[in-house]
C-alpha cells in the first residue's frame, strides 16, 4: 500500500540537490566547490573580533541597506536597484517565485550550473534546456527557442565550462527575449568583462553576484542582484524579511569595501589559472579557456571519469559531470600555485 | 497604458510583509519587535572572537549537522528529525513550498503572526482564517473547520496575544487534523510546557523553535524544526542548499549548549513579565495571561492606538496592530526589568 503523502507532488517527484562534498577529518586538497585557496580580506576577521552582542540580540536591517550602498557605490546604481541574498541562491530562488509559477517554463541553456533545474522543480516549473553548441557556445536565436520561457537563468562566465558568452550576444539576448534573463555573474570577478552595464540598460535583465568564490567568503552565505528598480521592488516583497543575517552584512561590507585586496588575490589565480591551463595543454589536455576559478578540462585519453579517480586517489578531490556531453571532463578548482603545482606532477605521472 | 509586468500574478497583487520597525540613531527603548533584552551567552562572543578564516573561505555544512547533533540531544530526537533554517521565518517559507501549491489552501486562526499569510500570498496559496474565540481560545472543532486546508500554521504561544492554547486541544487538533500541522514555537522556553512531544507522536506534526527571542539572537537569523523523519527528509530537498551560514552554525551551537543561561535569562523576563502584569491589572489594564516575553494588553479606555502613541512620544516604541480584534490592545515586549518599571511609571502618569 502506497504511504500517504503530505508532499506536493512536484516536491515527491524531486531527488533534490547534491552540494559538492565538504570533506572533514580527512587531509584532502579540496578542489570540487571553486572556493578560493586565499583568506578572505583581513578586514573581515577585525570584524568578527569587535562584534557588539547587542547588535546580534536584534534583528538585523531587513533589506541590509549599508551593505546595498556599499554595492550600490561599487558598481554605479542607486540602493533601490539592489537586492541582498543569504548567498546567491537565494536570489535563484527568489527571482524564480517572482517569475514563474506553477507550470510556467524556466529556460537555461546545457550543460549549466545544475542548481537551476532543482529550484524549477521545486516550484513546479517546467525547465526548458537547450543545449550548447560547438565548443560550449550560445546557441543561434536562443531567444526564439524559449520564447515560451518567463525566466531564462544563464551564467556568465558559464559553470561548468569556464568560458564566457560574447558580450554582443548576450545583449542580443537581453533585447531579443521576452522574459526575464538572470545573468549569474559567480564568477566575474576572474572575467575579462561583465554584464552589469545590461541591468542598467534593460529592464528585464538581473545580474547576480556572490561573495563565495572572488571574496573568499563561501561560508557566510552572501549574494546579491542588480536590477532596474521595478524588479527589484517585486523580489524584495518575496524575499524572507530578513534574508541576511547581521553578521553575514557586516562581513560582507567590509571585505567589498576592500577592493585592492580582492584585486590582488583574484590575480593570483588568474595567474595560476594561466599557468596550468598552458601546462596541461602540453602534456595533451583539452583545456577550455577559463574566466573563472576553475579549469573545465579533458585529459588525452577523454576518460573524465578515469582521471578524476586517480587524482582522488590521490588526495586531490575534484568534480566530475557524468554525461555524453561533460563525461570527458573533470572540474578543477584553481588553488593556490604550490597545490596546482603538485596537482600537475601527479597529472604528469599519468599522461606523460 | 498598464505597464508590462514580468511578476507572477500572486506576486504582483501582493503587499509584502512590514517587519516592526529596527529604529537607529534615536535614542528610543525599543519593545515593538520582542527582542532579548540581556545580551547572548558568553559563549557566543568567544566563538567570533576565534574565527578561523579558513572556515569562511569554504561552504558550510549544507545541513548543518553539527548543530542538529546538538538539537537531537536537547530534545530527544535523531538528528534525521531535525532541520535547520535561516530564522524561523525560513522554516515557514520551506513548510509552505513543501506541502501547499498555487490554488491550494493553509490554514491560520487569527489573530495571528502576519507573515503566515503574506508567505501564503507569495506561494499563491489560499488562506483559510478561522478567528479565535472568546479571550483568543481555539474555536471548537478546528479541524473540520479547516479540513480542506494542506497546511495548519499555529503559533503556540500565540503571536501577538500571548496565550497558550490548552494542550488536551493542541492533541485532538494533531489527531483529527488531516494535513500538516506546523506549531510555531518561537516562545515556548517562556512557556510552562509545549508541544515537542506531539512532534515525536504524530507525523503530520512539525514544531519550530528560534534562537531570535529566548536565546537573545535576533541577529544570527537561526530556526529550526522538529517532526518525523519523513517530513524532515522532504524539507531537505526543499531548502536552499546552505541555507545556514557558517557563523551562525557555530554562534547557535555554542549558544544551545549553554542551556544554564538560557535558563537564567527566561526567568528574569518571566519574573518582569509577571510583575508589569500585576502593575498593568492593578492599574485597570487588561492584560492577557502571556507565557511569551510580551504582554497584550488594553488600557483602561480601551484605546489601544492612544496608548501606543502616548508610549511612543515618550520613546517608547511598542507594536500596534490595527483592527477591530486587536486595535483595543498594544503589544509591549518584555524589557529589563528598570526599562519596565520607567513604562509603568510613565503609564502611570496618564491612567492612574
Amino acid at each position: 500500500m502506497k504511504k500517504k503523502s503530505y508532499f506536493r507532488p512536484a516536491v515527491d517527484a524531486m531527488k533534490g540537490y547534491t552540494p559538492g562534498k565538504q570533506i572533514r577529518g580527512r587531509k584532502v586538497i579540496k578542489l570540487n566547490t571553486n572556493e578560493n585557496p586565499y583568506p578572505a580580506s583581513p578586514n573581515v576577521q577585525k570584524v568578527l573580533q569587535n562584534i557588539n552582542m547587542d547588535d546580534l540580540r536584534r534583528y538585523p536591517q531587513p533589506m541590509g541597506d549599508d551593505v546595498r550602498d556599499t554595492i550600490a557605490k561599487l558598481f554605479g546604481f542607486d540602493r533601490d536597484n539592489i537586492i541582498l541574498g543569504n548567498g546567491s541562491d537565494d536570489i535563484l530562488t527568489i527571482a524564480i517565485r517572482c517569475f514563474a509559477g506553477e507550470g510556467d517554463s524556466i529556460a537555461v541553456v546545457e550543460p549549466t550550473y545544475s542548481l537551476y533545474k532543482v529550484l524549477s522543480e521545486i516550484q513546479g516549473a517546467k525547465t526548458i534546456s537547450i543545449p550548447l553548441e560547438e565548443g560550449f557556445s550560445l546557441p543561434q536565436n536562443l531567444a526564439q527557442k524559449v520564447s515560451t520561457a518567463k525566466l531564462l537563468l544563464i551564467p556568465r562566465p558559464n559553470a561548468p565550462t569556464g568560458n564566457v558568452f560574447p558580450m554582443a550576444e548576450m545583449r542580443e539576448l537581453c533585447e531579443t527575449f521576452a522574459g526575464v534573463v538572470l545573468i549569474d555573474e559567480a564568477y566575474a570577478d576572474f572575467a575579462d568583462d561583465n554584464c552589469v552595464e545590461l541591468a542598467k540598460e534593460y529592464s528585464n535583465v538581473i545580474v547576480s553576484r556572490t561573495l563565495s568564490k572572488s571574496y573568499s567568503l563561501a561560508g557566510i552565505r552572501f549574494g546579491f542582484a542588480m536590477a532596474s528598480k521595478d524588479i527589484i521592488a517585486g523580489m524584495l516583497k518575496v524575499k524572507d524579511s530578513y534574508n541576511v543575517n547581521f553578521l553575514t552584512q557586516k562581513v560582507a561590507d567590509a571585505a567589498l569595501k576592500d577592493q585592492d585586496y580582492l584585486a590582488e588575490i583574484t590575480a593570483k589565480v588568474c595567474a595560476t589559472r594561466k599557468w596550468l591551463t598552458s601546462r596541461l595543454t602540453e602534456l595533451g589536455f583539452e583545456v577550455l579557456a577559463s574566466q573563472t576559478n576553475f579549469l573545465f578540462t579533458a585529459p588525452p585519453d577523454n576518460n573524465g571519469e578515469g582521471y578524476y579517480n586517480y587524482l582522488r586517489e590521490n588526495d586531490y578531490l575534484t568534480r566530475y559531470f557524468p554525461g555524453e556531453v561533460t563525461g570527458r571532463f573533470v572540474r578543477i578548482s584553481i588553488g593556490t600555485q604550490e597545490e596546482m603545482q603538485s596537482l600537475f606532477e601527479l597529472t604528469e605521472l599519468r599522461f606523460k
